[in-house]
């Protein structure tokens, strides 16, 4: 499995990802799934994948071909983020049949769904999820972030926090907490973690990472949000009958205790 | 979908569930999913339920309508919880039987999953997750807290909090805010929620109540939660371009940006 989310805030893109892929508990492997591609000053784009490894590849390995080749299209032409998108759907649908069209048992998974963010000149800062079906969804104001692969477990933090007016630095933080989280309870996603941001209007990356457990920076945040949500914790409020006070800790429904002799 | 949540901490045992039950989104419905009994002084029960709600309520009927007719085996006889967790797994099976009997298409869930806490005069205070097919898991201390439903969202609050030595009111605390957590992300776990409390060796229910959004006690919780964590979140370590100290925020990883003319 894998988690990766991409957020879009109004001052630019964030993506974060871990880099554990699996084929079965046995067959766990480190593979970085977080691709930047920089044109500077004019176009920047940063792809993500939760999926099928071989189809990942396939549609790596046609971007950067077309790129050397000067195909029409590539990463290098088209005017809007979307059109490249769509353009990227169109080499995972491709990847994608030319396998199929070898299955025989029809069991293998062979779907990718990525998450597409950047930003061409002329354009605001855009972000995608693709599906294997080669169609895509944007983020909104509503709903300013993104997750593929194993989402559930790191939603409520990013719910809690991520709004538009968020800082850069806070949405990074707060995809670094997301995936902590669930990495914490879920053992598919594992270290380490990649980081980009994309500042608006910058057309470039201004801080591309990888964090491991023993990063100092990512020790100290892990240790800090554990130790300090512990604390919180201990200042919720106390139930009536822990405090004294009459609070109305909820209605008593002893009427759903079936009491027996 | 469902979520509930069962706790065996040393101090005892706590059992949290929302009450939406679906059949598609647009068939949503409350429904009591926290069913408790007791025996005072002598024997409690608590059963909570995710899955088909018909199959629930076959397995409770049956439950109740064997302890009225002293059948046995029933809730009242068992020596050990052990016991109780395999005739309500077999209530299961019979109920799953004989609607799969009626069963052309083979497309509706039947399935029923149930978590079963409680304690036996003799014996400690026992929780058990007890699957479909009749058979059960028990907690353990390096796992002291077992879901069903809709389990992801709230786990990570669950590992980072519940030890066997949290006490009972903290226990409380978490299932709610875990619980609260999925709500937010996640439209099929809904309100009021059902929260029961069973101290060791009480052989009763300390506490069964219902809590509403607007029950005082839960709103200052919900409330108290998600400001706190904002504040946490503001003092969480900065990058080391924001802080302007150098405390290794990540390996730059220039190397796997493209940089493209």
């Amino acid at each position: 499995m894998t988690y990766c989310i991409g957020i879009k805030v109004n001052d630019g893109l964030v993506f974060a990802a871990d880099t554990r892929t699996s084929a079965g508990v046995d067959d766990v492997r480190t593979y970085n799934k977080l691709h930047s591609f920089v044109f500077p000053g004019e176009r920047v784009f940063v792809l993500m994948s939760a999926g099928n490894l071989a189809t990942t590849q396939a549609v790596i390995t046609a971007i950067k071909r077309d790129l050397q080749a000067e195909a029409e299209p590539s990463l290098r032409t088209p005017p809007t983020v979307y059109e490249v998108a769509e353009y990227i759907g169109a080499l995972s649908q491709r990847a994608q049949k030319q396998v199929a069209a070898g299955e025989t048992k029809g069991t293998t998974g062979i779907e990718t769904t990525f998450i597409l963010g950047g930003q061409v000149h002329g354009e605001e800062p855009q972000l995608y999820l693709i599906y294997p079906l080669g169609n895509c969804i944007s983020v909104s104001p509503e709903t300013p972030f993104l997750q593929i692969g194993e989402h559930k477990y790191g939603k409520p933090i990013l719910d809690r926090i991520i709004r538009p007016q968020t800082s850069l630095e806070d949405a990074a933080r707060c995809a670094l907490v997301s995936l902590d989280s669930t990495m914490r309870s879920n053992l598919s996603v594992g270290p380490p973690l990649d980081l980009a941001i994309v500042p608006a209007d910058s057309f470039d990356i201004s801080h591309r990472m990888r964090l491991d457990l023993d990063t100092p920076f990512y020790q100290a945040l892990k240790e800090s949000w554990a130790r300090k949500l512990e604390a919180v914790f201990a200042e919720l409020p106390r139930f009536d009958w822990e405090s004294g006070k009459e609070r109305g800790s909820g209605h008593p429904d002893e009427g759903n205790v079936l009491r027996l002799r």
